[in-house]
C-alpha cells in the first residue's frame, strides 16, 4: 500500500444547493467519517424566534436522502400546514418553512437555548438521519454574511430570501469572522497526517465559500494542510449552475468565469476543477487544472465528479510527493 | 325596552374542549363583542421553547370553526409532518402538536418575547381567525396549574397528557394565582350596568375554573357583580362527559354529582343548569335550578343550552329586580 493510500481524510468547504450535490458524491466514495464537511453558517438566521441553518440543513437533508430534489432545498414529502396557518394568523410569511423542516429548527432552538453547540446538536441530528459522514459547522461562533447595497447594508436572508437578489452589491462583509474560533475538530482534520485533500465544492464563492475562509486561521490552516487543495468551479461557461455567483460576480465587477473564481482562492489551491466547457481558460492559472463535466444532474454525475476530484487531489500528491 | 333588555353583556368562565362547547353556543345567541369568554391559563405551558395555551387555543379553535371536531381537540384539516420529523431527530413527542397548531404557537411566542401581551396577541389572533366574541385571558401574569400525587407534586400537562391523569390526586395548586392581576376588561365587564350574566361553563372544576376563580380578586368580583351567576354542570349522572373531572372529585373524596359541582361554587350562584336526568338533585342545593339537555352533540344542542342558560339568568333577574 502506497503512502497515499493511508490518506483517507477529506476534507470538503461547502455552501448549500451546489455544494450538497458534491458533497453527497463525496459522501458516496469517502467511506463514514473519513469525510469531513465544512459547513457554511454566515447564512444562519432566527426568524419567528428559531434558529436556523439553512446550508447546514440542505447538506444534512441532502446526505440523508431526505431533500426535495425537483424544489432544490427542503425536504421532500413537505407539507405547508404551518405557513397557512401562519398567514391566516398574520405572521411573516416570506421565509418559507415547511412542517418537517421546523422540526429541526425548533429542535435546534430548544437545544442552543439548553446550552449544547450548533456542532454537537448537528452531529446528534446528522447520527439521528443516517449520515456517516461528519458535517461540522465553520464555527460554533456567530458569523453573520452582510451585503452592502445601494439600499444600505442588508442582513443575508434579506437579500437572499425576500429581496431575491435584486438589490446589486457593492461590498460583503462576514460580521463576527475574525473573532469567530474555528471548529477544533476542522483544525485537527487539516492537521491530520491522514489528510488526502481539502476540497472546496462548488459553492457560492462570495456567500458561502467566503464566510469558511472568513473565519480567524482557517484559511490558514487550509493553505498550511499538508494535503492538496482542490476546488471545483461553480460557473460554467459563463454562467452559475444555480443561484446569483454570476450576478453578484458582475455587480463586484469581476469577470463571470470559472477562471476568476479560482483567481478569489488562489493562495489555497494546488489544482482546479473547471467544466470542459472552460478547458481552454485553463492557461491562464498557471496550476494544474482538470476539466471535468461539473453539471451534477443524476446521482451519477455527482459520484463521478467526486473520483475526479479525488484523482485530481491524488495525482497532485504523487507530484509533491 | 325592559331594563333586562339592556343588559347584552355576558361574561363566561371558560376551559378547554366542554366549556368551548357552551361558548360556541353562547357565540350564536350573543351578538359579537357583547361575549366575553374568560379563558384559562393555568394549563398554559413552555415546550419545546414555545409558549403553549392550550384552552385559549381550544376556544379560538372553536368559535373559528377550525377545531376538530372528530378528534375533539387541535385543528381540523390538521397534518403532523413536524411531528414525525421531530421524532427522527430524537425530539420530545409526547405532547401531539399539528403543524397548523404549531403556527399558533410559534407566532404567540415570538410576539411574547416582543413583548406584547398575551391578552393583546389572543385578541389579535381571534380578530384575524375572524372570532367576534371577546376571548381574555384570566390574567396576563403567570399561572400554572400543579397536582399533588403520591408521586409529588407534577405540573399540570406532566399530569395531564404525559401520564394520562392516572396518577391520583391528593391536592390542587395555582401557583402565581393569588399574586396574579385579574384582566382588567374581565374587572370591567364584571363591573359593567350592562352585564346580563356570569356564566360559568361545563368545564373541569378543578383544572378549568379553580384557576380562573383563584386569580386574586376575580372570585370577588363575580360574587359582587350586578347580574345572576349560573353555572352549568360538567357531571351527568355522576358522570363527566369528557375528561378527568369525576376521577379527581373521587380521589379528593368528593361525591361524584352535578350538586357536589356546585357547592364549589355555592358562594357565587344565583342559579345552577344541570342535566335532566340530575334533577331529582336540584332540591339538595337550595338555589333555582334549571333542568336542560346538557350533553351537547350537535351545534343545536350548544345553541339551545345557550339559550337555556341566559333564560334561566334573565327569570333570575327578574325575581330580584
Amino acid at each position: 500500500m502506497s503512502a497515499a493510500g493511508k490518506r483517507n481524510l477529506v476534507v470538503a468547504l461547502c455552501g448549500g444547493i451546489g455544494g450538497a450535490k458534491l458533497a453527497l458524491g463525496l459522501s458516496r466514495v469517502v467511506p463514514g467519517d473519513d469525510l469531513v464537511l465544512v459547513g457554511n453558517t454566515g447564512d444562519d438566521f432566527e426568524h419567528l424566534g428559531l434558529m436556523i441553518s439553512p446550508d447546514l440543513d440542505t447538506i444534512m437533508y441532502t446526505l440523508a436522502g431526505l431533500n426535495d430534489p425537483q424544489r432544490g432545498w427542503g425536504r421532500r414529502n413537505e407539507t405547508w400546514t404551518f405557513m397557512d396557518a401562519l398567514a391566516a394568523l398574520g405572521g411573516e410569511t416570506w421565509f418559507a418553512l415547511g412542517d418537517g423542516d421546523l422540526a429541526t429548527h425548533v429542535e435546534r432552538t430548544r437545544r442552543r437555548a439548553a446550552g449544547e453547540a450548533l456542532s454537537a446538536i448537528t452531529a446528534d441530528f446528522c447520527r439521528r438521519l443516517g449520515v456517516a459522514a461528519r458535517l461540522v459547522p465553520m464555527t460554533d461562533d456567530k458569523v453573520r454574511t452582510r451585503l452592502r447595497t445601494e439600499e444600505g447594508w442588508l442582513d443575508f436572508q434579506d437579500y437572499f430570501v425576500r429581496r431575491r437578489c435584486a438589490p446589486p452589491i457593492q461590498e460583503i462583509a462576514y460580521d463576527g469572522a475574525a473573532s469567530a474560533r474555528a471548529h477544533p475538530d476542522l483544525l485537527a482534520a487539516l492537521r491530520d497526517p491522514r489528510l488526502r485533500t481539502v476540497v472546496i465544492c462548488p459553492s457560492n464563492p462570495f456567500l458561502s465559500i467566503g464566510p469558511i475562509l472568513a473565519v480567524a486561521g482557517l484559511r490558514e490552516a487550509i493553505a498550511h494542510a499538508a494535503a492538496p487543495v482542490v476546488a471545483v468551479s461553480p460557473i460554467i461557461g459563463g454562467r452559475a449552475v444555480k443561484g446569483p455567483t454570476a450576478k453578484m460576480m458582475s455587480e463586484l465587477g469581476l469577470e463571470v468565469s470559472a477562471v476568476a473564481v479560482a483567481r478569489r482562492y488562489q493562495d489555497l489551491l494546488d489544482g482546479y476543477v473547471l467544466d470542459r466547457v472552460d478547458a481552454s481558460e485553463a492557461e491562464k492559472l498557471g496550476i494544474p487544472v482538470t476539466p471535468a463535466h461539473t453539471l451534477m444532474t443524476t446521482l451519477a454525475d455527482r459520484e463521478t465528479l467526486a473520483r475526479r476530484v479525488l484523482a485530481s487531489a491524488d495525482a497532485l500528491a504523487k507530484v509533491s510527493a
